[in-house]
């Protein structure tokens, strides 16, 4: 099959390799029918994680059920999934308490930007959608599986209340999903924070009412000028830089919470400024696999659309461009098809 | 009036000094019935807090008030109060969302340890008994003005449920009225971290139900192996070193909470680790003015005793034997009384 590998930072080649193999009972093979680029794999493009060898890459995936293991009893062949980018056996207390990508059997599902791919514990880790989606569904299917559980997940995290105000920290497509998120969790009033047209636009029409375009000391202080003087009440932190976090602690009010989901990246948290903030903080790999189900009945309902997001479609065997293309921003997220 | 100051650290005197006197028509003055010497009082005392200069020192206290600046309406001389060691307006946004150590108008009230005391914001900041105090009420309702309002937060913000496991790290007054806290916002378990026999006592009357000497790696492992191999569902850190942090953090299960009361020396919290534990954090000075009116009534009705904290009380005279028996540890926590 044909598989995206990473040879080393900034090299991305699309190669012929052998199709994956059932390893364990529980495992199902997928065949991809949409996949695409995160802003976490450019973490690896840029070379700011190490690429020590190469390796296939991308966890995010809509596909369909080609086999599944003797040990699987509810996924069947020929269903069409999502799931998340970690494995997890959907039973265990942390699966039960929510938080799935802490399963105690959580494998992570690597390799996605292929033709086909192999998916651990499927019975925990995939939700079978009701019938093959049509072709306007895909994008935002495809979103579920990794972008707007992370942005859901930002928002829950961040406690969002009906009401409230809150700010976005990240206008990547994390960002604008968190902006969905707050929207559909009843946010009164959003302010993303984005210095691009195009994305500010897509916050502006997923439900954002506010744009900052300052950052650091001035997008702090213009947070506080939009809310009593105070800060918001909940803040997503949608990007894990220090100069991010640090952005998104101190737009917070007193009492307020952040919720993180940027993957942290030479981030120190000074215990005596949290101590003195008042303000809460819980971040994470999104546990997707808890809220799948919620956010598919919301894109087969039309209610949210989060695959506006992808503003470029390519060819897998494109995925060199695909990953180019956002590196330098003129993509949002790209969407790759097989 | 006879006042405690500590010159430097290791040097606690009671001196003949000036009344105070009104400063803002805000203001109340009060003759001091009760007062104590806290935790925190300590980092001064072993300098790990600087002492730049002979200073007043105290912030614990239940008084009658002698008198009140022009702009007090609610506090009348004669009446018994109680107060918190940040006087707060109770208007502002801040204390409006129940965070009354972030007012706005915060101003910290130093200096309690004596025969008198002012005490700023009197409206926004203190909170007027029904009646004198009875002498065997004394203790507890001291108690309300800073530790019990403190582990009652620290519960809070480790967000304690109905059924829940809670551990609590320290076994200072503090952490014992944690104790009582998470009894009686309904925790099902809760785990007191301690190595004296005394401490364990009170901390087993104030309801906890396990007691572990364990520390560090083998104190985490252990609240593992009682709490279904995940950690506790909210943990109180009732300290503040980097030890009782990572202590507190590495204790609690996926999707729980850690609430942390002790001000933290030298604490750095790692982005990544914190990301990865799925953990929520929530700081800072007790917002003990938000709950003193609960507190207060829980105490009167008998209900809760944290005046049992106290295994010491001395004529306000002998404050430096007071600061050298917690120092040393022979007592938890010292009464005064002018």
């Amino acid at each position: 099959m044909r598989a995206t590998i990473i040879a080393k930072p900034g090299d991305i080649r699309v190669e012929n390799v052998s199709d994956p193999s059932m390893v364990q009972p529980t495992d199902a093979i997928l065949r991809i029918v949409a996949t695409c680029v995160c802003g976490s794999d450019l973490w690896d493009y840029r070379g700011i994680n190490p690429v020590d060898e190469p390796h296939p890459i991308g966890h995010e995936y809509l596909g369909v059920v080609e086999e599944v293991g003797d040990e699987v009893a509810n996924i069947k062949p020929g269903q069409y999934v999502i799931g998340s980018f970690f494995a997890s056996d959907n039973t265990c207390p942390n699966c039960r308490a929510g938080y799935h990508t802490s399963c105690l059997h959580r494998e992570f599902v690597g390799g996605a930007q292929a033709e086909r791919l192999r998916v651990p514990l499927a019975d925990g880790t995939l939700v079978a959608l009701p019938e093959e989606p049509c072709e306007e569904q895909v994008a935002s299917l495809l979103a579920c599986s990794d972008v707007m559980g992370t942005g859901w997940y930002a928002a829950v995290a961040a406690e969002v209340k009906p009401g409230a105000t809150v700010a976005v920290v990240g206008d990547g497509a994390v960002g604008l999903c968190g902006v969905i998120a707050a929207k559909k969790l009843g946010a009164g009033r959003i302010i993303a924070m984005s210095r691009h047209a195009s994305r500010q636009a897509l916050a502006l029409e997923f439900g954002a009412t506010d744009i900052v375009t300052e950052r650091g000391e001035e997008g702090i202080a213009r947070i506080r000028e939009l809310t009593d003087g105070v800060g918001a009440d909940s803040v997503l932190e949608c990007v894990g830089t220090a100069e991010s976090m640090q952005q998104a602690l101190r737009s917070t009010r007193p009492g307020g919470n952040v919720g993180f989901v940027g993957v942290p990246h030479d981030v120190q948290i000074d215990g005596q400024e949290l101590f003195y903030s008042h303000v809460a903080l819980r971040g994470g790999p999104a546990p997707v696999r808890a809220v799948l189900p919620e956010l598919i009945d919301h894109v087969l309902a039309g209610r949210i659309n989060p695959g506006k997001v992808f503003d470029l479609t390519l060819p897998l065997d494109q995925a060199a461009e695909a990953y180019r293309a956002m590196d330098e921003r003129r993509a949002i997220k790209v969407l790759l098809r097989p």
